[in-house]
C-alpha cells in the first residue's frame, strides 16, 4: 500500500532542549545542552531548537559556545515570541536578542486563534496580524531564515479558519519560509489534523503555491495521539516534523521525533537519516534519558528494553520458530534487541567493534565472547548502564579478559557525616589501602561524604601516583533503580571525570550509595591512570 | 466538526488481566485480579477478560470465585485458542475448560495469516478454516456466546485479503458474535488501519451485512500509535474496542482504554461510561497500577500528575487568565486536577491559586505576596525545584506567613558508612532531637546512610506519632545541580512518601547529600502528620 510520497523531502526539528524542558523537574546544565546537541547532530537531524538566546546566563553561554563548534549536520535554531504589543519590532528586546544571536534561524511564535488574541494577548485581530509581520521582517531584514510557529492552529482552524489562513499568509509575506501548524495543547485527533492540514493546504494553495508546500507540524500528546497526528499531517503534505527525544516535554510531552522517525523511515518509505545512523535511536533515547536524570522508558515504542522482549509461551516459541511474527520491524534497524532471540553475530559484533574503540583486546575463541557478553548483559540487568559509563566498562571488559590492573587495593574505609547542633553539616572519611606495596591510612574531609571520600583517596594516592591532580570530577548523578522500595533500593552513581582534554564515565550500583560512590570514583581514577599509560603500582 | 456517528453502540473490553498481564515483570494474586475486577465494573467496563480458566490454580480459582460474586455492569468473558489441528473440538481440554467454565462469554483466538497458519500452525490454510469453525460452533453449542479474535489481521489483509475475509466469514457462520480484528505486532498505521477496516466492512458487507456489524479492534503500540489505530477503527466503522488500564501489555503495551475512552466520549461524542464514572479514571488508573506495583506514570495523558501541569510562565499567567488555553479537556472531567507548576519564570496569579491548591492562607498584602514570591524564587535559584516537592513548598509557605507547626526539634545526628575488610558495606544513624518536651537519642542501621536515618528517625519519634509507620518512602532521587565542581557542587535530594492512599513530594538541598536527604525527610514526615491533623507536639 503506497500511500504516501516518499519522495517528498521532509526536514526534522529536534525541540528537546527548547520545549523538552518544559517537562516538570527537568534542568539542564551548559555541559548537558551542549552534549545532547552533539548526538543529536550525529543522529542527522536537520534542525536543533535550543531556546530562547537571553533567558538565562546558561542559555547566553550556550550560544557563544555553539558558534565556536560547527555541527556537521544540523543547524542550530532560536526561539523566541512575536513584538510586544506596543513595541516596534527593534525596540523588542526579545527580537533584538534574537537577531543578534549566532544561529542562522530563528522560530517565532504567534497566535493564530481570535479568541485567544483578544483573551490572552488582550490585543486586536489586526494587531496580531501586524505583530507578526512585523516581527519576521524584522528578523528577515537582520539576515536570519525565520520559521514560524503557528499556536494553537488546530483550535484555530475549527474556530475560525478564515482567520488562521491570514495568519498564515501573513507570516509567509513577511518572509517566514516554514509555517509550523502546531497542536499547543495537544487536543486533536488525527483524523482532525489530517483533513485540517489538508484543507489548509488547499485554502492556501489559491493565494499562495509556495506557502501550500512550506507547512510543518509541531504536536503534543494530551489525547494520546501526538505521534499519529504528525505522521497524518504528514500525508495531508506536511513537509517538516516537530519533535522531542523520548517525547519529553510539558504536560505529557510532545511528539516522540524518534519513534516518529522509524515510522516514517520503516514503514512508510521515507529516508530522513542513514540508515547506520537509524541504528543509533536506542542509544540516543537512553544517551538523553541518563543525561536528563530520567529512568529510561522499558516500555518505550523500538527503543525500550522490552520493546522487543517476549513474555508468552505462545509468542517466544512462535518468534523463535517465524522472527517477523511478533516483531513489528527489525530491532537491530533502530539498534535493540530481541530479548529472547539472543541475536549472537549481532551482539558479538557490536562488542567487537566496542572492545576496538576502548583499547581492550578480546579473545579470539568465539565461545569466550559468547560468555563475555553474557557476562556484560548480567551486569546491565543488575542496574550497569555501561552506554554512559564506557570507563567502567573497559575496567570490566579487562578484568574479564584476565587483564585487569589494579593501581591500588582497598582494605576498608569509614565515612562519618555529622550535622551538629549549631546547624553545620559535616563529613570526614578515612581509608586504608595498598598502594606499590605500602599501606596507607589517610584522611580527608569534604562538603559531603562523597567529597571526603574523593578527598581521603586522593591525599592517600597522590604521592605515587601524582597525574591524579589533573583529574576532575566534572558530574555526579545518582538515580535509585527500583524506587517501590525508597531508600533501600539499589542505588546507581554515574561520575564524569575530566584532565582537561578528554572526559569518561563510570558507574557504580549498591544498595549503599556510599560504596555505590566508591566503585564509580576507584573506576574513575583507576581508568584515568591507565589511559595514561600508568598503573600496576599496586602489583608490585 | 462531526466527523462520527457518535449514535452508534460502541462495547468495551478491558483484557488488563489477560494481555495486560503479559507486560514484563507483571505477576497479580487472585485477589489482585478481583480487585481490579471490581473497580473495572464500577467504572462501565462492559466486557471484562480475564484469562484462560485452566492455566493455573489461581485463575480456576478466580472463575469460582466470580461465579459468587455477580458484577453490576460487566460481563466476564474467558480467553482460549482454537482447537489443536489435529484433535476434533470436543476432544481438546482447552475447549472443554471453556465450555464448562463460568463465564457466559468465550474470547477464542484464530490464525487470519496464511503465512502465519503455514509457518507457525504447520498446517493448510482449509485445515485453518476448520479449526476456527469447529472451535466456535462447539463452544456455541454448549451456550457460550462467542467473540472472534483475528490474530495478526492486519498483516493478514495486506498479505491475501481474501483468505483474511474467508476466516471472518467463517467465524461469522459458525456463530461468532463479534470479530475482532486484531493487529498483534502492533505495526500498523493508522491510515492503514482505517483503510482495512473500511474494506473489511465493504467486503463483507457483500456477503453477510450482520458480519459487517460486528467488527472490533485490538490494537498493541508498537508504532507508538495504538490509541489512534482505535480511534481510526472505530470511525471505520468497528463497534468493540479492545484495551487494557494504562495501556499495559506485552512489549510496550497495548492500546490504553482509559485514554481511548476519554477521546471518545470528551472529543468524539460517544456515550460510553456515564459521565461520574469517567470523573473516577484517574483514579483507577492509580489504583490499578498500585495493585500492579507499578510507579504511576506522571506524564501519562489525562490520568498522570502532571497531564495538567503548567511549567512554562507564559503558559501558566494564560492558564489563569483562560482556562482553555492550554488544556483540553477539563481536567475535572476524567478526575484529574489542573496544576500550576512554580518555577522561576511563574507570578503572583499562580501563587495565590497554588496556595488555594495547597490549603495555605495568603496574607491579604499584595505587598506581602510579592515578598512571599521573591522567597520562593530566592530558594527556587538555589536549588529547590519546587514543581516536583509540593509538600516542601507547603511547609515553605507555612513557615514564611508564620503558620509553621513544628513535629520535633534535631539536636544533632551523626551517620557511619563503613566499608569493611571483608567487603560488607554498612550504615549506622544516631540522632538526638527533642520531640514533645523529651529529649530523645537513637540509633538505626540501615542499607545505606539515608536509610539508616530514616530507620534511626522513625525510632525516634514512632512512639509519639505512631501514624508514621504507615509511611511509606516510594521513591528517592538525587541530582547534582551545578555540575562543574563535581561532588563538591550543591545536590537536591526528592523523596516521595505514600500513607497507601496520598502521596506527597518533598525536597531538600545542600551541599552535603546527607543534610539534604535529611531535610526531604523531615519535610516528608512532618507533612504526612500535618495532612492528617497531627502536630506541634514538639512545641509543648
Amino acid at each position: 500500500m503506497a500511500l504516501t510520497d516518499a519522495n517528498r523531502a521532509l526536514t526534522l526539528l529536534d525541540t528537546t532542549l527548547r520545549d523538552g524542558e518544559q517537562r516538570a523537574g527537568v534542568a539542564l546544565t551548559l555541559e548537558d545542552k551542549l552534549r545532547i546537541i552533539r548526538r543529536l547532530d550525529d543522529f542527522g537531524v536537520h534542525y536543533i531548537e535550543v531556546g530562547f538566546p537571553a533567558s538565562n546566563q546558561r542559555d547566553r553561554e550556550l550560544f557563544g559556545r555553539l558558534a565556536a563548534e560547527p555541527l556537521q549536520n544540523a543547524q542550530i535554531v532560536a526561539f523566541g515570541s512575536t513584538r510586544h504589543k506596543d513595541l516596534l519590532a527593534e525596540q523588542d528586546t526579545g527580537l533584538v536578542e534574537l537577531a543578534e544571536c549566532y544561529a542562522g534561524v530563528v522560530s517565532i511564535v504567534g497566535k493564530s486563534s481570535p479568541e485567544h488574541v483578544q483573551k490572552v494577548l488582550n490585543t486586536t485581530l489586526d494587531e496580531n496580524l501586524s505583530m507578526i509581520a512585523d516581527s519576521i521582517s524584522f528578523l528577515v531584514e537582520q539576515g536570519k531564515r525565520v520559521f514560524f510557529d503557528a499556536e494553537h492552529y488546530f483550535d484555530a482552524y475549527k474556530e475560525d479558519s478564515e482567520y488562521a489562513m491570514q495568519v498564515l499568509l501573513t507570516a509567509t509575506y513577511a518572509g517566514a519560509e516554514l509555517l509550523v501548524l502546531c497542536d499547543t495543547n495537544g487536543g486533536a485527533l488525527p483524523h482532525e489534523v489530517y483533513q485540517i492540514c489538508q484543507a489548509t493546504r488547499q485554502m492556501l494553495t489559491l493565494t499562495s503555491v509556495s506557502a501550500a508546500d512550506m507547512l510543518g507540524i509541531h504536536t503534543h500528546n494530551d489525547g494520546g495521539v501526538a505521534i499519529a497526528n504528525s505522521l497524518e499531517a504528514i500525508r495531508a503534505g506536511c513537509v517538516h516534523l516537530q519533535g522531542t527525544v523520548n517525547g519529553y516535554g510539558e504536560r505529557v510531552g510532545n511528539t516522540d521525533l524518534l519513534v516518529a522517525i522509524a515510522d516514517l523511515q520503516l514503514k512508510m518509505g521515507f529516508q530522513l537519516v542513514r540508515p547506520e545512523q537509524l541504528a543509533r535511536l536506542t542509544e540516543l533515547s537512553h544517551y538523553v534519558a541518563a543525561i536528563m536524570n530520567i529512568a529510561p522508558d522499558a516500555y518505550h515504542p523500538y527503543s525500550g528494553a522490552n520493546a522487543f522482549a517476549h513474555k508468552a509461551g505462545l509468542h517466544s516459541s512462535s518468534v523463535v520458530r517465524h522472527k517477523p511474527s511478533y516483531e513489528h520491524v527489525d530491532p537491530a534497524a533502530v539498534g535493540n534487541l530481541s530479548r529472547i532471540v539472543i541475536s549472537e553475530l549481532a551482539g558479538r559484533a557490536a562488542l567487537a567493534s566496542k572492545a576496538d574503540e576502548l583499547g581492550v583486546a578480546l579473545p579470539d575463541s568465539d565461545a569466550e565472547r559468547v560468555r563475555l557478553l553474557a557476562d556484560i548483559k548480567a551486569r546491565e540487568i543488575s542496574g550497569f548502564s555501561y552506554e554512559v559509563a564506557e570507563a567502567s566498562l573497559a575496567l570490566f571488559l579487562l578484568e574479564l579478559t584476565g587483564q585487569e590492573q589494579k593501581c591500588f587495593e582497598l582494605e576498608s574505609f569509614r565515612v562519618i557525616t555529622e550535622k551538629h547542633e549549631d546547624g553545620r553539616a559535616t563529613s570526614e572519611a578515612t581509608i586504608k589501602l595498598s598502594v606499590a606495596g605500602e599501606r596507607v591510612v589517610s584522611t580527608g574531609e569534604g562538603v559531603g561524604p562523597v567529597n571526603a571520600l574523593d578527598a581521603a583517596l586522593r591525599q592517600a594516592i597522590t604521592r605515587f601516583y601524582p597525574q591524579v591532580e589533573g583529574f576532575e570530577l566534572t558530574d555526579y548523578r545518582v538515580r535509585v533503580l527500583d524506587e517501590s522500595t525508597g531508600t533501600s533500593a539499589v542505588t546507581r552513581v554515574l561520575i564524569d571525570t575530566s584532565d582537561g582534554r578528554h572526559s569518561w564515565g563510570t558507574i557504580g550500583v549498591s544498595e549503599n550509595i556510599i560504596e555505590a560512590s566508591w566503585d564509580a570514583l576507584v573506576d574513575s581514577i583507576t581508568y584515568g591512570l591507565l589511559r595514561l599509560g600508568v598503573g600496576a603500582a599496586a602489583s608490585e
